[in-house]
């Protein structure tokens, strides 16, 4: 299955131009033969708007995720965008996934989330999803979730083949998106897509360096720090290929991991 | 605490000129100032020498050991570094710690075995170690142990600084030491030094590229593919400054990591 990420600037607080660029990357994407589009972190508002993100938060079935679902049906492309999510009281970090026919198939509330802004702002998820799209399994996590294992961890032992990750890495955490993005593809052998903001917002530098990486750890694509639309085949035989060489998955010993033991340390022939 | 890494091809089963070599990398460590030095996996007798594992292994206070013990002693430096280890019908790959006094501090056997060559010569270890060396809290593995991100956090979580690593990577894995080994300092904030060999064993072609890295994630040294010894310092200050900027240790959610859930996943308000 082709995908495309999407590295992309927005426009802050500026929905209905953000929903523009949205169709357009997807008239685009499915002119390169892509069954999706991940788009970055909180996509359809702006990522760095403080308290307007209580304003524009949008409930999953609310009118600005049905146009997002009639650009989806309209031209035939499943979509993965992040957006702040009302739910009652409350507000997400969250990333919804609607298919080619416009059907919601997932929404990810963000579970790790970044610092005492996001803190302040946004309730935190509490539960990870592994869903099937057009044959492929596909994890989804937001920025901050990647850069601890376990998430990636989970979800491969899960099934996941494909891990989606809308996402707004700033400087000065550009090695996130060349290190440990990377790693989390070869340590899993799976593959990770990373669709991140460019460009200023506010105080923020994005850092681009949008990626989708393969289960070798190798880039099949990699942006700069411009916008841009990029595609890379993800090939299930990929991670067969790996999985013959290397057992990551199957040579865990989980019931060593719990305890390490602090001090000396001999052979039991002591 | 500045510590030294020595990449080195070794003398396959040649045990006597491999403790010359240890003795004079020892040597070169201290006139640079290190209190530590890191060699590679199955220093002592060569990694690639099949059934003669069984003659060549020793016991935890057998003669060889003394003899490197006697090194250490002698040249004021503690030694790290593999070697098969006997203990009674079982043979382990073994890493041992031995402080400037000549005192065995730790002996930590390798997890997770690599291979079915690995499996067929060694019993696995069923335990971690973290040990304090110098004032530095100290964790060990092997090899294929760092690839899996459970091990390093397992040791950071148990309060491990540095993680030293007597390794043995070869053609076609060098991506773990360039990619795999950064990334297990970033997302645990603390220190790696990977020891490899170098050059050709049999048909095995090691990687060299070994590295001391940062809790930023970047390179403090890094080997090429020749023999040689290098030196950086492991700073606490480094570890604190990582953490006041990202959280990782703590950031995590336990809990979380154990069920995701397979299919549709929709907001509380469906």
């Amino acid at each position: 299955m082709k995908i495309a990420i999407y590295q992309s600037e927005g426009k802050p607080k500026k929905i209905d131009d953000n929903l523009e660029s949205l169709r357009r990357a997807a008239i685009s994407a499915v002119e390169q033969g892509s069954r999706l589009l991940i788009c970055p972190e909180m996509f359809l508002t702006g990522y760095n708007i403080g308290d307007a993100v209580f304003n524009l938060a949008e409930p999953l079935h609310g009118p600005v995720l049905q146009k997002a679902a009639a650009i989806a049906r309209q031209t035939e492309i499943a979509l993965l965008f992040g957006y702040p999510e009302r739910n009652g009281a409350d507000v997400y970090n969250s990333a919804i996934l609607i298919d080619r026919k416009g059907e919601i198939r997932a929404n990810y509330r963000k579970t790790h989330l970044y610092g005492s802004e996001e803190k302040r702002l946004f309730r935190p998820g509490d539960a990870f999803v592994v869903v099937e799209l057009e044959g492929v399994n596909l994890g989804i996590l937001i920025c901050y979730d990647i850069e601890f294992p376990e998430t990636v961890r989970a979800l491969a032992l899960a099934g996941a083949e494909l891990i989606a990750v809308p996402t707004a890495i700033m400087e000065p955490y550009c090695l996130v998106a060349r290190l440990v993005v990377p790693a989390r593809a070869y340590e899993n052998q799976i593959f990770t897509a990373y669709a991140n903001r460019c460009g200023h917002e506010g105080d923020l530098t994005y850092c681009g360096l949008s990626c989708i990486v393969g289960p070798d750890g190798s880039d099949l694509v990699r942006c700069g720090t411009d916008a841009g639309l990029m595609v890379a085949d993800i090939d299930r035989a990929d991670i067969t290929a790996s999985r013959e060489i290397n057992h990551y998955l199957t040579d865990r010993r989980p019931e060593l991991y719990k305890n390490p033991i602090m001090g000396r340390i001999l052979g039991s022939d002591e």
